[in-house]
Parts: structure tokens; C-alpha cells; sequence
């Protein structure tokens, strides 16, 4: 979300000439993604992200990443497309970090998502899931059920700072999720973190799609799950029906879905908001009070899960069947 | 140096609409330029820079900054342009923020200046002076030397927890600067913050200067003076002998120097490394600790005063006569 590293103009006209994109015409430090260091970066070949990966992403896990994101540009997904270096590395190092140059995509986040938006989103995620389904490569989700009892571990003892009661809140949803959460629905590549800032529109199209550094191999209606609670609450907190809907008959209409992963939406639904409200409450007790980037509101999904909780049946998701 | 302030797409989409720039194809928010907001956009009608302006730029000294950025864009210097809005005004509001888009420049900044980068600024710099004599706006430098008595007030208790012997040392130059100030030399609009940051370069030529915040109505050779600061020192805090005489030759190959000016050039030099001294070490305490963006370190200037102090004659600073 901002500038860590700084690279000096003869290491970056190095690494830009190292991937074959000829001479630099401008260079701005951008604020986007997760804890990396980004730059927008224009050659006479177009325009590229060079990200220097920071603390929070692991090296062993880039070529997953770069992998699936030029997997899934190669089945025709707008996403990123890594741009390997002369010796064919999609990773190398600048400035002591590891780093990678990816495609630039034209488009525009939505803050106020329309039940258009949600449908293409819908489309667009089901798309996804197939053009995955023989990438090669597995990754563990590190933020699935055992990775929030762990984080929750790290700041327990600090949770009520947060919000008076999330650790009741909190140990509530565990008993209530962690027993009976789905294990043999179909599994996938999923992106994970699927919130609006990382989903561009042109007009009446999505072009594209950002930020893979969450994606990992998991339960593929979690996916959907996450995109509910990222894409289908308002402003003001309140469930958007029709934004739900819309995603979900924009996915079927790509990617039918089983029985099985319809009735399991609800309890996929209420864990994604779980999974969002610890990294969020742990964000918030780790960032200083007077910290310039403030860390995103975790009662925002202490609202979603009680809102979770009322709405059991599909049905209440906008799943006809 | 960060994103402030973050806009909604649809109050960007009318901002955009109102400038008649068409339909938005992209906006980044980038870390540019001094404490405000700045925002990357690009439309069917090319790329803009929509800067929010946030504490540190007082409102009332905009029409001073966009219409200098505007006369000297008409008398050919390569800046950004301000972009009227539909109702001829070059600021308005987005986001509870005065706000304005002026046009993108190509370019990169140089963090090593060389001999011909600092030919190239002398120029620019001296078509800049010559362009900004009729301007007719005045603004007097809130960071001339009344000002740097005010800021020090504001931390002098404290200044010895940024280095030991701080104070000694601002209270010496206090002493031997204040009372022999140049008050007789050529006056005119000057920019005042032309560091590295804000000039671009492209090939061979000198591409584009921005952040025209700190611009003001002072002692024209006293930009040349923080430019020696700014380009004529380098990482080892090693002054650049042929950096300063290229600056120089450059200048004067378009604007001819008074001798007075010329003479002047060694206490203006070491009265513009207190000013950035004294911003520096103020940054410093005021800021946290444990922030991302950290404030630049005022030992820098410390070295260039004990530098400058050295250097008592013009010829010390590269100038023939």
C-alpha cells in the first residue's frame, strides 16, 4: 500500500533492459496490492507493474504465483501477465528484494458494486476455476481453518482491544464452523482475495483481474463465499441481495455448481468472514494508532457474521436451487 | 508520499466528466511530490496527474501555484499544465479536498546526477527565471530566513534528540547568516524544492519539472543555491565539484549572473542547507518512529553546512567570473 524500497534509475533501466523492454519513459511508485512495493513502469514496449515483493509474501511461494497468473493469461483470464527475464525467470532481484514485471491492465475499481458488476464478476470467477483446473501446481491455503486458529492465537489476549467481545465472538464462530467445515467439496485454484480493489472495469466489460498473491488450492465455492462478503454488503453493512444473486446465476451460467456447494454456501460464507475479521483484527492491533496507511475496520465483518448467522438456506444467498 | 485521501469511482468518473477528459481507462494512486494526494489517471484524452491537496499546501496559495505552472507551460517550459474544468476554474473539490488535474510528463528522475544532468537543470533552471518575470502573482517564501527562526522555535527544545549539538549548530548559522542576508539581488519567481524528485529526464534532453508547492517570490540565485544542495553532493555526502561548475555553465549560458549574484552564491548555498536542516529535523521529530514513510535524514545537511562553511569564494562553487 505504499513505497517501502526504493530503486535507484540505473538498477531499474538495468532490470527493464534485462526483460527486454528497451528504455524507460516514466516510473511512479504506485499504492496498490498487498504489503509490496509497486511501480508502474512505461517502456517503448507499453506499460508494466514491477513489484518488489516485502515481508508478507513468501519467495518460495512466487512461482506459484507468477505461474498460475501466466497459466490463466494463457487461457485467455485478463490477468497480469509475468514477463520473464532473457535467462526465462519470471523472478529476479532489485534493490535486495525479490521482484517481477507483469502486464499492466487497463480499468477501473468499483467501490459501489452494481448487480452488472457482480454478474461479470460471477462469470469471470467461474472462468477462472476452469481455465485452473490443470495447472500444476499446489499451494495449501495458509488462511484456511487451521491458519485462523493460529493467527487468533497471536493476538487473543488482545482481541477485546479491538472490539468489547470479539474474543467471545470469535470462539463462538469456531465452535460453530471448525467442526463441520467442508472437506469434500471441489477443490481448486482459487484467488482468495477477490475484493474489489483487485477487478477492473472498461465500460461494460471486465478487464481484469489483480493481486494473486493470496491465491492458493482450496474448496472452490469459498471462493464465491469470499467474493459475497467482499462484493454483496454496502456502505452501511447491510446484505445486497441482488448483488448476490447476480454473482452467483453469473457463475452458474460458466461453471454449474453441485448441490453439495450450493447448501454449503452459508457455512463457506460465515468462515470468509471469520478469515477477513482475524486478519483484519490482528492488522489493526499490529499498526501503530497514528500510522499514516490505517488498517482496514474489522467491525465491518463483525456485522457480516452476525448477518451470516441469520441467513441459513442458499436460497438466502440468492441460490435458486 | 502516500494516498490520503481515497476517492470513489464515481466522484472521480464526474470529476473527469467536468474537466472534459472523457471516460476513465485507469487511476493509480502513486507516491509523488510533497504531503498530498496524487492520483494517476489516464482517459481517451491521454494521462493526468489529479493531485488532492492535503495540510500542507494552504488553499489560499493554489491560484499562486497553478497559474505559475500555467504561464510558464505557455512560454514553453516543459510542465505540467493545469486543466481547466468546464467552468474555467483550476481547482475544485473532490473528496472534501481542493483538488486539480494537470497533465503527465514522461520521464524519469535521476537518483546520481551527472555533470550533463546538471548542465541540463542550469538551463531549465535560468529559462525558468526568465519565463516566470512577468508573471504577475507574488508570494513571499514562508521558508526564508524569518521562517526558519519561526520553525526552530517550534522544536528548539527538542532539536538535540535529531543529532547532538543541533541546536549549537542552527544557532551559529543563526548568527552568521541572518544579519548579512542578501537583500539586494535580483528578485523573481523561483521554485524552491528543485531536488532530483522533480525534474525528469528522457534520453538526452530534460523532460519535464514538477511540484511547484514550495514555489515563491525570493532572490533568484538563491535557486541555484539549493540546487547545488540538491545535485551537487553525493550518497557519501561528498560535495561535486563538476556537478556545481555544469549547473553553473548551464545557467549562464541563458541567464547571464550579476556579480553580486555570483559573490552571493556562498552564503545563499549555506542558507539553503539550513533551510532544508531545519524542514528535515522538524519532519524528524514529528514524526512516529515506527512509520512507513520515514522522513529523510537531517545529517545530510549537517555534512553540507560543515561543507559549505569551507567554501567562502564563488570560484569554491565552480564559477569562473
Amino acid at each position: 500500500m505504499a513505497v517501502y524500497t526504493q530503486v535507484s534509475d540505473e538498477e531499474l533501466a538495468r532490470f527493464a533492459t534485462g526483460h527486454g523492454l528497451g528504455e524507460l519513459r516514466s516510473c511512479k511508485g504506485i499504492a496498490e496490492g498487498v504489503e509490496n512495493t509497486n511501480y508502474l513502469i512505461e517502456t517503448v514496449k507499453g506499460r508494466f507493474i514491477l513489484t518488489l515483493y516485502e515481508k508478507r509474501v513468501a519467495p518460495e511461494n512466487l512461482p506459484f504465483y507468477l505461474g498460475l497468473m501466466e497459466h490463466l493469461a494463457s487461457k485467455g483470464i485478463d490477468c497480469p501477465l509475468p514477463v520473464r527475464d532473457r535467462d526465462g525467470e519470471q523472478v529476479s532481484e532489485i534493490a535486495g528484494r525479490a521482484a517481477a514485471i507483469v502486464t499492466f491492465l487497463d480499468g477501473m475499481s468499483v467501490r459501489t458494486p452494481t448487480p452488472r458488476h457482480c454478474a461479470l464478476l460471477g462469470e469471470t470467477l467461474a472462468r477462472m476455476h476452469l481455465a485452473g483446473a490443470d495447472y500444476p501446481r499446489q499451494l495449501d491455503n495458509a488462511l484456511g481453518p487451521q491458519g485462523w486458529v493460529q493467527l487468533y492465537d497471536r493476538f487473543k489476549s488482545r482481541a477485546d482491544e479491538v472490539l468489547p467481545g470479539l474474543s467471545k465472538l470469535v470462539e463462538a464462530e469456531f465452535s460453530a464452523l471448525l467442526p463441520g467445515w467442508p472437506n469434500r467439496l471441489p477443490k481448486g485454484v482459487i484467488h482468495a482475495d477477490l475484493f474489489p480493489d483487485n477487478v477492473f472495469f472498461l465500460g461494460d466489460r471486465l478487464s481484469g483481474v489483480i493481486d494473486f498473491y493470496f491465491a492458493c488450492t482450496d474448496i472452490l465455492a469459498y471462493d464465491i463465499a469470499i467474493c459475497i462478503n467482499a462484493w454483496c454488503f454496502d456502505a452501511e453493512r447491510r446484505f445486497v441481495r441482488e448483488n448476490a444473486a447476480a454473482l452467483v446465476g453469473g457463475y452458474r451460467g460458466v461453471r454449474p455448481l453441485t448441490q453439495e456447494e450450493g447448501r454449503a454456501i452459508p457455512v463457506l460464507a460465515r468462515g470468509a468472514a471469520l478469515r477477513f475479521l482475524l486478519t483484519r483484527s490482528h492488522d489493526w492491533i499490529a499498526t501503530p494508532k497514528d500510522a499514516i496507511v490505517k488498517p482496514h475496520d474489522p467491525g465491518d465483518y463483525v456485522a457480516r457474521i452476525l448477518q451470516h448467522r441469520q441467513m441459513s438456506k442458499p436460497a438466502d444467498y440468492g441460490f435458486e436451487d
